[in-house]
C-alpha cells in the first residue's frame, strides 16, 4: 500500500546529502558553460499544450503530462529544452545577439514507463550555439562537450558520424541500423530485410556504410577542434552511428563511458529545426544526461565527499555558558569560518557530538567550565577523536590552515 | 490576439541579461544558508493532489493547480515548500539528523489573478529548523535574514511580534488587526465592530495591544541575536503585527524596506504543522519573496552590472586566418582568461564588433594581416575604443590584471 508521504512513481526527494552532490555537478556544469561563452535561459514550466502538441512524434504526444487549466486553457508540462529554445528564438529574435549560445537547466516531465527504471520527473541540461553553420561552432560544441567531462574528472569518448553518410537511405532503414551495436549485426540485416530491402542489398548497404571514409566537413570539425587544444584521440569516427531523431543535418554524436551502455551526452547539427515558430536559423546542440552523469561518477567514487558545509560545530555545555558558545560562533564568523551553533541548550554534549557526527562536521568545540575560566575552547576532531585545548586565536589559526 | 510564440500569461521566459540578475541573488542566498548550516533539499513539482489539498485554505484548494494524469492518478503543482517540507519529515524522519536546518529553492504554481501584478510560476525561497523549541533557532533564523540582506547590501528593517499578544483574541478580529498599516485604525475599527465586538470593547482591545509590552520571549530572542554579532536597532517589535496565517506560535516577523509597501521576507514559529502527515516537531522559518526582492535591488542599483561572463572576444579577419585566432582563444583558456571565439569566419569585422558590444564584452582582439606577420595582436577596448598592438604575452598580462 502507498503511504501519503511517498512522492509520486517516478519522482523524487533530493534530501540534502544526494542533492549536494547535484549541486556540484550543476556547478561544474554553470563554470564550463559560462566559461565557453553561454548564457544561461530559462522558460515556463507550463506550454499552451499546442506549442508541444505533435514536435515529439506519437510517443511524445502520449507521454506529454497535459491538462486543462482553471481558465479552461489547454496546457501541457515541459517535455525538451528545444522546442522551448525555438519559441524564444521566434519571439524574441530582435533582442538576442546572434550566434546566440544558451545553456538551459531545468526539469523536464515525462509520463515514462517507471518499470524501465525512467524518472518522470528529471534534469535536463542542454547547450546549444543558434546562428552560425561554421564547422567552427561544431567543433565549440565537441570541445565543451570534452571540457564539461575533464572538469568532472570522468573519462569518455565521443563517438561522431555526419549524417551524410545516410543521404540515399531510407528513414526506416536508418533506424535499424541505429541499432547495430546493442543487437548486433545479423539481427540489424534481418530487421532491413523486415523493412523491405533484399538480403543482399541489405549486406552491401551496411557493407558500404562500415567502409564510408569520414566526410571532409567531420575532418575539418576535427581539425579545429585539435587547434582548440582539445585531445582529439577521445573523437572516434563511427560511420554506422545514426541516431534515432531525423531532425539532424551534418554532425552527430554520443558520448559513450567504457564498460557502460548508452550516451551519457548525445546531440548534433540541426538546421531546419528552429524555424518551426517562424524564424529559422542553423543550430548545433547537445543535452546532457544529468542523472545518468551523476551515477557514473558514483560508481568511479568521483563526486567530492558529500559533507557538511560546516566546518565546526559549537556546542552548548550549559545555559549558563551559552553566551561563551555565541561569542566563539561570531568569532569565526567574523573570520569567515563556516560553523554552526548548535541550537538546543538543553540537550546532552552525547547527542550534540552525535550531531555533529552524522552531519559530517569534521570539529567540535567544547566550551565547559574549566574553558571558561581559562578563556579557552576544548577543540575535538571528529575523525581522529582526539581533543585539545586551545585559545580562541590558535582555534581561528588551526581552523584557516 | 495572443501570438503562438508567447509564455502563458502569468509566466515568463527569462532571456540571458534577466536570468544572470536571477542567478546572482540565488547565489548570495545559498552562500548565506550553508554559511548558517542549512542544507538543500529538493521535492517533486507534482505531488499527490490529497498531499496538498485542503492545506491552504478554500483560497488555495482554488488557486492550484490541479489535474488527472495518464494513470488517473488526482495530481497537483507545488503550491508552497512548507507542506512538501511536513511530508518528508514524516517520510525520513529516521534519515535526517535534527534540528533539522533545511532551505529549499524551487518554483511553486498558483492560478493567481494576474490583473494584480501577480504571477503564476514563480520562485520561493525558504529556510526552516525544524526539531528546536529554543529562543536561540529564532535568534539564528532572524540573523540569517539580517546576514542576507547584508550580502546583497539592501537596506531593510525586521518587524517582529509573538503571536502571544493575541491570546484572548478571536481569529476573524486578528484578522481584521492585520490589515492596520494598510488600511488605517479607522477601517480596522469598523471591520472589528462588523465581526461582531461593540466599538468600545474593538477600541479598547487595539489600544491594550498597541501599549503591549515586548514579551520575554521576544527578548530572549533578541540578547541571543545582539550576542551573535548582529545589529539589533534593525529589528523592531511591532505589537500589532498579526501576520495572516493563524498556524504560528510565537515570534512572528515580516521584513519591510523604507519607501516600499509590503513584506519581502517574512515568517515565525510554528510548532504545530509540521505534523499533520505525522511525527510533529517544533519548528521556526521564513519564506523569501524573490521577485520583490529583486525588483528592490534593480530599483537601488544593487545588481551587478548584466555584464557577460566573457572577458575577450576574438574576431576572425579571415578564414586564411582563422588558425591564429583560435590559438590566441587556447592561449587564453591556458591562463584562466574567460574568452570567446566569434564563431562565423564569413562574417565582417563591423558584424564581429556588434556582437562584442551587444553581449557587453570588455575587450576585443583582431589579429590582421600585419599582426600576423610581427606575431602581435591589437586589442581593443570596447567601452573607450581604444586600440593598441601588443604581443601575446603583454594580452595576458593585461588581460590578467
Amino acid at each position: 500500500m502507498r503511504m501519503l508521504t511517498q512522492p509520486l512513481k517516478g519522482f523524487r526527494d533530493f534530501l540534502p546529502s544526494e542533492q549536494r552532490k547535484r549541486q556540484y555537478v550543476i556547478s561544474v556544469l554553470k563554470k564550463t558553460f559560462e566559461q565557453f561563452g553561454f548564457e544561461p535561459l530559462e522558460t515556463p514550466a507550463l506550454e499552451y499544450e499546442e506549442v508541444l502538441m505533435g514536435k515529439y512524434g506519437e510517443e511524445g504526444d502520449k507521454l506529454m503530462y497535459r491538462f486543462e487549466d482553471n481558465g479552461k486553457r489547454k496546457v501541457a508540462l515541459r517535455y525538451d529544452q528545444t522546442v522551448p529554445l525555438a519559441r524564444v528564438i521566434a519571439q524574441y529574435g530582435n533582442e538576442l545577439v546572434f550566434p546566440f549560445k544558451r545553456y538551459q537547466i531545468q526539469n523536464v516531465w515525462r509520463a515514462e514507463n517507471t518499470q524501465k527504471g525512467r524518472y518522470r520527473e528529471f534534469l535536463q541540461c542542454d547547450a546549444d550555439i543558434v546562428g552560425s553553420t561554421s564547422p567552427l561552432a561544431d567543433a565549440e560544441i565537441l570541445s565543451l562537450v570534452l571540457e564539461i567531462y575533464k572538469n568532472l574528472k570522468l573519462d569518455i569518448t565521443i563517438k561522431i558520424n555526419d549524417r551524410a553518410n545516410f543521404e540515399n537511405l531510407d528513414k526506416k532503414i536508418v533506424s535499424a541500423i541505429d541499432k547495430l551495436e546493442k543487437v548486433g549485426e545479423s539481427t540489424v540485416l534481418s530487421e532491413m530485410v523486415k523493412k523491405g530491402m533484399a538480403e543482399d542489398d541489405a549486406k552491401l548497404a551496411l557493407r558500404t556504410l562500415q567502409e564510408k571514409q569520414i566526410t571532409e566537413n567531420l575532418k575539418q570539425i576535427l581539425k579545429y577542434l585539435e587547434k582548440m587544444g582539445q585531445d582529439v584521440s577521445k573523437v572516434k569516427y563511427e560511420p554506422t552511428l545514426a541516431r534515432g531523431l531525423d531532425y539532424y543535418t551534418g554532425i552527430i554524436f554520443e558520448t559513450v563511458v567504457e564498460g557502460s551502455t548508452g550516451s551519457i551526452c548525445s546531440g548534433g547539427r540541426y538546421d531546419n529545426l528552429i524555424g518551426m515558430f517562424g524564424n529559422n536559423q542553423p543550430a548545433i546542440g547537445f543535452g546532457l544526461g544529468f542523472d545518468r552523469t551523476i551515477e557514473l561518477l558514483e560508481e568511479k567514487n568521483l563526486l567530492p565527499d558529500s559533507e557538511s558545509s560546516t566546518k565546526m560545530l559549537v556546542t552548548i555545555f550549559s545555559e549558563d555558558l551559552l553566551n561563551r558558545s555565541i561569542e566563539v560562533v561570531t568569532l569565526c564568523d567574523e573570520n569567515n569560518i563556516n560553523c554552526e551553533l548548535y541550537l538546543d541548550p538543553a540537550a546532552k554534549m552525547e547527542k550534540q557530538l552525535k550531531y555533529a557526527d552524522k552531519k559530517q562536521i569534521p570539529y567540535v568545540v567544547i566550551i565547559g567550565e574549566k574553558e571558561a575560566q581559562q578563556n579557552k575552547v576544548t577543540l575535538r576532531n571528529m575523525k581522529t577523536r582526539e581533543q585539545k585545548e586551545v585559545t580562541k586565536e590558535e582555534l581561528i589559526q588551526l581552523l584557516n590552515r
